[in-house]
């Protein structure tokens, strides 16, 4: 059917209301709170322009702003499409005059539903600048939130006539930096963000990206000096920047290019599998683009500017949203002890017509109900809530590398897994079961079976998923990062919360703070995770880098907890390590925030280590108060934090290479009183490579005037259990 | 998270088993029951090669079957992909032998639920050809179903180790065309078949093509030389070549791409956002393609070829499924004199945020209570089954030609449309309403909905929903006719039966008899229907190839029953007109079967042909048998059908740019019966441009002795009922 559609005829009121009288054109200024950091924006021959200094010295040179269109139209009718296109339709980036600047002050105090910290201040000096484009008659506004420890900026495109529907070639939000800083960076990706970061001056990442990259089930660089976000900056004089951004939705994930002869970063948008990167009707707004500026390493893990950059929660009742501390049939899958899939017996399988009881299993299959009922009994008896289960559903066989679209059901368990017995059992002990839907990226395949899935959770109780996008992306051709699939981590969250579900994504784009708006998004991937110990290692030092960077826009499902390092006790044909020392996984409970703690080893591997397992028993995942003790990126991070249910008080430390000696008082104790502290500290002889099993438990008597002093071990780390007495 | 599967342990039991002892090469030939059509197979230096004879002439010369790979995979180990790629692994087009050949002769006659006939014989001998590629250890089938008007072939591919998952670069099948024959086509196009048919030579399609190309909402042409199917064909002898598919499911809609030096046809899959055209997991086939044979134009209209190359109805329970007489509210909305959307006050729309209840109406909406209530009565008082109502829900205002994913959200009614009230007033006169989802192509977001969509319906008391895609394809890059779309038409189809609930799904692709394996597809339009009068006219004789070309495949939702003919009537600003005549327009609902027919005029204007009107009113939409009487591609048709419920038979004549003089006996008739005639017939002066209005309607007494002869205008026809005295 063929059709043409009226003009709309559209009053142009709003923007009539706007025509000016007398533009102007003057430096706007709004700084923070305490001064210390101020925002210039200027419009230069029609170019918007920003810097931004940092207690007087300019730490953001003159730096571009704007949006370039594939195209825009200013009503629904196609034949008149192409009469409306001239040269500058599709400039959002000059030709601009300043309307109207608008200031304001905001200061509030909320409370998460679970986080670092019960209370949370956000506390910003605003300005909002309204753009003029006269000669397309078209108007943006460019809106500034500047905090005491960074700001953010955004685009924001009020509904108008001559700016309704556009599509976006390209963001040219630019970042100029100081000088040739020091970075700790992963390589820009449309697929994946599991790299090992590398510190290097700007001017080397050209040389040493391609060394960078490591294989990965879907990948695609863009540029030889493309990187990702978070994006951790430090400058020769001790000022530490992050880039990031904050409040993703419904747009492409942005990467960061680096024009490394001017040291100037430019935004770069995910794509569609044409090429397009965002389709946009009016009025929306971009996500926040957030600058993080601070003189000590220990602020960025302070900062809750990107938290502060989103929405309020848009959940009602929260009650049903809780912390997870979990086991699972999942560490044993990694290392290859056991297989996801139920047989080995043929090529490729059928949902609803492959009849796997008449198939021979391969004898390897985790998710079995024997299997699964020896976990819940070690982990109910030691105070887990949840236990994960992964290769518990008909597909497996084939799952991956197929481009197959029918891969999943997520409702149809193996043969050997009765879950409605595995369930009840669960629950007896007092436990959750967790559920796993692996959707291999056949993303409408998930879309089609989604409703269904998740009533097969409320069915039998499960209050947790973790999602999987291992793979391309099923339709072809679009990006885990790209609007297309932001849309769709989105609905995911949206629909599971109507069910009462908490998601935990893995492979999903990096999270942007979304967690504040939609705390039923209690877990990310989105880095390189535990798993990658039991591939080829990970270097020390990874565990020290991600509170810089991952984990500035929400909790990440590292799984720690490893304490057999030999790949080979569980797989004789790998030679591969866990490339850290018990104490040092011990700690990542404390410096890995996050409201989903995995205890990832084999129950009987923690049953050769109770000692030091009694740790991870104690450890809790919600927190009242933090404290930043010691930090350096990649090298050091010393944390400590209070429970929010109790007076009892964490702390941990990981390092780098280079291991770390500790020296701090406990002056966030409470004033004159006594506490009992249990040190689980690395052995005089650990090593992370050869001796990674020697810690040394001490228990001592301590109050807010003990000084203490640890040695770490490289890609070590300590953990310590203060309680009242 | 990123992991290497083991490679799948699959021990290559058939392959084993089919090892060729001693290959063999001769000329496999099978024959049509009545030996009229004969099909010969060889395999020339490993190529495998077709031709086919009708009555001891070639008609289609040696061709070449094959299908060509992007990729070819034996087991989901994504890290020995590249290891396995060699370049004759991409080659299913040669390097093969004939390993076996088994033969087998089929003969049923089966009801169908609703259609031309209550009987329909399948009667067909089959020849299937064992093909194995002894360098990459594979084998495929070829199958052949011979009838006595004509064959379909069909790639098999079994499961086995070295052909597993596969990625379809193009299919190769050729049809090699006896000489420069006379063709009926409309240009190839990867969005759109809404385009007039061309007569000419196949030497002149090329010259000819770019002039017959009408703008449409989307559309893609891919081949100066491409043409679409069901593609009609006559040699200069007289023989009726038609060239189509059959059961077209989970791949890419075939199209012909015409070597028009050897004047040999070739296979052109419709390709998705990457180019690549299909995704196949073993076992597997593809769709069956068609080649009819026939020496009489009577013959092509009998054919069941297509219906019979289909599986049997895979709906158990088809009590529900009921042929549709209906009006709707749609042709005041094509004629531009209402619209669709409720307001013209905003340039656009966000369902669930714009609060319509505080807008202006533009006064022009044409789905008011009012004025549905006022087609209701008229409908009901006329004995129609059902109405449509287009403009029902929200979201019209912005919905095309802006990319636009959240468009609808099927569910929303206007603020003046009350479903609840008009659906009992439909029920209260025993009519009910008929269904509208425009998904304006936006695909996910209606796959997000469909259930949702579904439940209402149910609630309501629909059992039929008109679907239609109109513009580009979310997900963008994908194509109405690639395998993407083929998959999402045949998920709405089975989820909609699941319901209970009638499908006719208009830019949908074209059909291929998929309405015998699921019989709620009641409808498609997939061809230029009578809303292109409204736009532009429609040349005399569109109507006379539809039943050649695009009914071959199934039912058309054409909409005929326009009276008034002169646009500007409904909208003062237009200036074209319906190029038919009353009695052409009559005619139609014998000529062009379906078990979905409209009254698409106005009930003020059949008002003022009440006696015109009632040959509407008396014509059936299923029937027992039919009679093909008349027939010339392009010129003439003329069908006689009995009502399935009754002893009545029903005549219509359509004529095409020269009119036509009927000249036959009514020998269908019961012998020694008597009969009264009832013929609406072109008036002497009637013409289908200037006088399109005149018409004479006379009673005649009848019997199977007497003879017929009547006049049809240009552009006209006449309609016949004839019911026992």
């Amino acid at each position: 059917m063929m059709m043409k559609m009226r003009c709309l005829s559209f009053v142009l009121l709003l923007v009539a209301m706007l025509m000016p009288g007398r533009l102007y054109a003057r430096v706007e200024t709004v700084s923070s709170p305490n001064g210390d950091i101020a925002v210039n924006f200027d419009v230069k021959d029609g170019i918007p322009i920003y810097n931004v200094s940092f207690q007087g010295r300019q730490v953001i040179r003159d730096s571009r702003l704007g949006l370039e269109l594939v195209s825009a139209k200013s009503n629904s009718d196609f034949n008149n499409f192409d009469n409306k296109q001239t040269v500058d339709q599709n400039s959002l980036y000059d030709g601009f005059s300043m309307l109207t600047t608008k200031f304001k002050s905001f200061d509030e105090t909320w409370q998460p539903v679970w986080g670092e910290e019960s209370n949370i201040r956000n506390h910003y000096n605003e300005m909002a600048v309204t753009l003029f484009q006269e000669a397309l008659n078209r108007y943006i506004i460019v809106r500034f939130r500047v905090y005491d420890d960074g700001l953010g900026f955004r685009y924001e495109f009020p509904q108008q006539a001559n700016l309704n529907y556009f599509v976006i070639k390209e963001e040219h939000s630019q970042f100029a930096m100081p000088g040739d800083l020091t970075a700790w960076w992963i390589a820009g990706d449309y697929d994946t963000q599991e790299y090992e970061f590398t510190r290097s001056r700007l001017s080397e990442i050209r040389r040493l990206l391609p060394g960078t990259i490591t294989p990965n089930a879907s990948q695609e660089q863009f540029s030889a000096t493309g990187v990702q976000t978070a994006l951790q900056l430090k400058t020769d004089d001790g000022i530490y920047i992050n880039l990031h951004e904050a409040a993703l939705v419904d747009y492409p994930c942005m990467h960061l290019n680096l024009d490394d002869k001017n040291m100037v970063f430019e935004s770069w948008l995910t794509p569609d599998a044409q090429g397009n990167k965002g389709y946009m009707q009016t009025p929306c707004n971009t996500p926040w683009r957030t600058i993080m500026i601070v003189d000590d390493a220990r602020k960025v893990l302070a900062s809750r500017l990107i938290l502060n950059l989103n929405e309020p929660c848009k959940i009602e009742d929260t009650s049903w949203i809780k912390p997870v501390k979990y086991m699972g049939v999942w560490w044993e899958l990694i290392t290859g002890k056991n297989t996801w899939n139920y047989t080995d017996q043929l090529p490729s399988v059928k949902l609803g017509e492959t009849d796997y009881s008449k198939l021979t299993p391969n004898g390897k299959h985790g998710a079995t109900n024997e299997n699964v009922k020896r976990y819940i009994d070690f982990a109910a008896a030691n105070g887990f809530d949840q236990l994960l289960i992964e290769g518990w559903n008909e597909g497996w066989e084939d799952w991956f590398g197929n481009s197959k679209d029918y891969v999943f059901d997520f409702v149809t368990p193996y043969p050997d897994f009765d879950i409605k017995m595995l369930n009840e059992y669960a629950h007896s002990k007092g436990m959750r079961l967790m559920m796993h839907h692996e959707t291999s990226s056949s993303v409408r395949n998930y879309e089609r079976h989604l409703e269904e899935a998740y009533k097969l959770m409320d069915k039998y109780g499960y209050n947790s998923v973790k999602t999987g996008y291992v793979g391309n992306i099923i339709p072809r051709g679009e990006h885990h990062y790209g609007q297309w699939m932001v849309n769709h981590y989105q609905y995911c969250v949206e629909q599971a919360a109507k069910h009462h579900i908490m998601v935990n994504a893995h492979e999903a784009v990096r999270p942007t703070g979304l967690c504040r708006t939609w705390p039923n998004l209690i877990g990310n991937e989105s880095a390189l995770g535990t798993e990658y110990q039991a591939f080829a290692g990970t270097q020390p030092g990874h565990t020290a880098i991600l509170p810089f960077t991952r984990l500035q826009g929400g909790p990440m499902d590292y799984t720690p907890g490893i304490v057999e390092m030999d790949i080979a006790k569980f797989s004789p044909e790998k030679q591969t390590h866990v490339l850290s020392t018990i104490c040092g996984q011990l700690a990542l409970y404390v410096t890995l925030y996050s409201p989903l703690q995995m205890a990832a080893d084999l129950p009987e591997n923690y049953a050769r280590f109770m000692d030091a397992f009694q740790f991870i028993k104690d450890v809790p995942v919600d927190w009242e108060r933090s404290v930043y003790l010691e930090a350096e990126p990649m090298e050091y991070v010393t944390i400590a934090r209070k429970d929010k249910h109790s007076d009892a008080w964490f702390v941990g430390c990981v390092t780098g290479k280079t291991g770390h000696d500790s020296a701090f008082k406990l002056d966030f104790l409470d004033e004159g009183r006594k506490y009992e502290a249990t040190i689980y500290a690395d052995a005089k002889d650990a090593d992370y490579r050869n001796n990674p099993q020697a810690y040394v438990i001490t228990k001592k008597k301590v109050t807010a005037k003990t000084l203490l002093k640890l040695h770490s071990a490289a890609g070590g780390g300590f953990a310590i259990s203060i309680k009242p007495l």
